[in-house]
């Protein structure tokens, strides 16, 4: 199995109900949702959405029943997108090729977009069909305790902290693991939760997504440095000019590939521990690794 | 019974809970955290979780039940206060008698704390313990549905684009439904849905929390023109400062006033078609309507 069959697989679903959740429309007091579907629908690569269906999958969860909470995780990847770009914030003006939220919609419609994102994802959670209520209200105190103080957030005050002062190695690694390791680490468990799997296994699952998401960082670092800015979609180099400590900068490139692989390589060992087939979550891992944007 | 004793019986539980979901801590990157617990901690009328619960004790639900639903009603409160003061939005320097959340921690760490305030809202509503799980999820649906872009969200929108050209009565009191009412009507209905209450009970509820909402609104419009600022916590009329039109501007004082009560007698007529005794919730509207702060 290829990503590609599993993108192919997943994506149909799961844009459709994240265009359920957001469409653009005409009122005249629309401007936030508008906002909200522009940055929505605007092709990420919905990592995350795919985790929480292929953990679904491999415990046993069967059809569409995860599809409404897969949407509810990007809502809330892309809520984080959203005000990270914000002027107060790292005050970005291009996202995936597109002007950021704030620079099409102004700063106060980008607020309230990203305010929006969050809200409908915790509804469209609760929404969620194909699981035990049991399992579902868990899975939501998953989600929003992974982005919440103690995670995703964390992770960005820790951003904003160690961008003011030099950081050592120890430091970014603890950064990385809130801002990008625990929303994939939500998206993995919340998957087996709704699919009725034990607690061994959503600990399994949020070890890998932890590695996961570390090498997934360190890839995005080498990218910000290497890749081009009309395949990456935002400019170059924008780790530098923010005077941000990376791996990159802090190890070289060589050495942040090589630790980035060595994560992937934590990561596709954890899978083994899995009864089921693991094959799509391996090929997904691998292509996260040799991404090239 | 007066407003007194629904506010001594309920208040001690709310802010007991509001504490154990947001303590200040010492924490070298707890600023977001600390920033949510100025606002969160800082002293409000807790007007929408006494709602929820005296609905949920109205409609037969035991104990402390609700307590963690009505704290999550309270934490997305606090997040619309914080967002909305920032600078891209009112940005209103004051609040409750303090510098508002960014002027004590600046723009970034306002901006996560709201984030983080209604982040954690849905992880206390998860954790609801006195109620079907399916109620649960039910309530947590309302609750994002009119806090998200068809309520509350949507009542910023008109509110921003309704200061920069002249509107009418109606397309006020279409903001004041959307703005204030919609969260006050999530509050009564998830007392009632918490507490397994049938739908007629739910839509009851729902219509007295508009007409609430819409005369809480009215007093605040009044309360900008003729109040005193050590009283209020906030600078005395923003509202004309801002070129904002309210009911004070379209219909002047007293026609205000008699609109309020008007609106304040409906929601009582409504409450009377309760079985149960609705003597706390008749002394709260009240309350509501001659209130000074």
């Amino acid at each position: 199995m290829t990503a590609n069959d599993v993108f192919s697989a997943d994506l149909p679903l799961i844009e459709e109900r994240l265009k359920y959740f957001f469409s653009e429309n005409n009122g005249r007091f629309s401007s936030a949702g508008n906002a909200a579907a522009y940055s929505l629908l605007s092709g990420g690569k919905r990592i995350r959405p795919v985790l929480l269906l292929e953990f679904y999958k491999l415990c046993g969860g069967k059809g569409t029943g995860a599809a409404d909470f897969a949407a509810a995780i990007e809502m809330v990847h892309t809520y984080s997108l959203v005000h990270d770009d914000l002027p107060c914030m790292d005050n970005d003006d291009m996202r995936r090729g597109k002007p950021s939220c704030h620079k099409a919609f102004g700063e106060d419609i980008a607020l309230l977009a990203g305010d929006a994102l969050l809200t409908r994802a915790f509804e469209a959670a609760a929404l969620t069909e194909g699981a035990a209520s049991e399992a579902v209200l868990r899975a939501i105190a998953v989600l929003a305790e992974k982005a919440g103080i103690s995670g995703m957030i964390k992770g960005q005050v820790m951003d904003l902290m160690l961008e003011k002062s030099p950081a050592g190695g120890g430091e970014i690694k603890d950064m990385y693991l809130n801002k990008t390791s625990c929303l994939l680490e939500a998206a993995a468990m919340c998957g087996c939760i709704l699919a009725g799997a034990d607690s061994r296994c959503v600990s399994r699952a949020e070890r890998y997504a932890a590695m996961l998401g570390l090498a997934f960082q360190i890839i995005d670092d080498i990218l910000d440095c290497t890749s081009d800015e009309k395949i990456l979609g935002k400019p170059i180099g924008s780790d530098r000019k923010n005077g941000k400590t990376t791996y990159v900068s802090l190890y070289g490139l060589e050495k942040a590939r090589a630790e980035a692989e060595r994560l992937s390589l934590k990561a596709e060992k954890i899978l083994c521990e899995f009864e089921g087939d693991v094959s799509a979550l391996r090929a997904l891992t691998e292509y996260l690794l040799d991404r090239k944007y």
